[in-house]
């Protein structure tokens, strides 16, 4: 046991779970990818998403008081890099990835369909963190694939992954199996 | 894609990193094992957990204004369903699970040495949720093994995951390979 720096302790706290915060708000929709998200609440539901307060996704979320957390399998991984690397003041993510939405049943933004799982989030509170915003989410309605696959991660090179896809920045995988 | 209880669709939400909340306030120290850790700031670094208030951990945190998130491999599976189905207030868990401390560079609670890896967090914020907290810890130091192992996770019943333990509450495993 040895003292590192935080960045190269957090490098090895691999498998992280990918979401999309989706979220609408004044005939404005779109997606932003997420490392950070737990759950927070068992009774109500609720989940914490971390987002950076630069993100153009902050801004709707806060302005519906409401996001769908999705959840990517590893068909969405081009995708999800695609949502990480543009901004949604410029273009849509939705045509951009040419994902299919489906109306939430209580909430503004959007559920998306290739997605293995969908929470539908009303916004409970909201904290200034460092350099992001916690939004605590309840959970008001869930979906899933009738057969749902395996959860699109930041994962490293050990063998137990397969990488999907991978970048200078992110490596996206599933576990094997 | 189909509506769905909340539960079931949390139940998919597979692997989920398993993480020690480990505190040391007036003389008493405890173990609180975790699954809802998110990072929450890259700078300054900072992590988010959530903890049910009626844990003995809570009330050390809370005392301490400090924290030690340890993160269990596969080894320290056993450690992690005991510091769970007990309470900090009627057992030691460092005598009970065997784990050997080390102290900590900046703060009170000790750090694992049989842990992956551990980040030494100072309170910086605390929230209510539902029926937890959410405390934000600043990462003031940071530790790992020199050959870092798996990360103990929430696992399915999948084939990409070596199952190392599971009751009737939790299963327990890493990532094959």
């Amino acid at each position: 046991m040895k003292e590192l720096d935080v960045g190269a302790v957090w490098r090895l706290l691999k498998p992280e779970v990918v979401a999309w915060a989706v979220a609408e708000h004044d005939g404005q929709r779109s997606i932003c990818p997420l490392g950070w998200t737990m759950r927070t609440s068992a009774t109500p539901p609720m989940v914490a998403i971390s987002v950076a307060p630069s993100r153009f996704t902050h801004g709707l979320i806060e302005g519906a008081g409401a996001f769908v957390l999705a959840y990517p399998g590893r068909e969405l991984a081009q995708a999800t890099a695609t949502c990480g690397s543009r901004s949604g003041r410029e273009v849509d993510k939705f045509a951009e990835t040419g994902v299919t939405t489906l109306p939430a049943l209580r909430v503004a933004a959007p559920v998306v369909a290739e997605c293995v799982a969908n929470l539908e989030c009303r916004v409970v509170d909201r904290f200034a963190t460092g350099d992001h915003t916690i939004f605590v989410g309840e959970v008001v309605a869930a979906w899933a694939q009738d057969e749902p696959g395996k959860l699109l991660c930041l994962v490293d090179e050990s063998a137990g992954y397969e990488t999907v896809l991978a970048d200078e920045r992110f490596r996206f995988g599933v576990v094997r199996g």
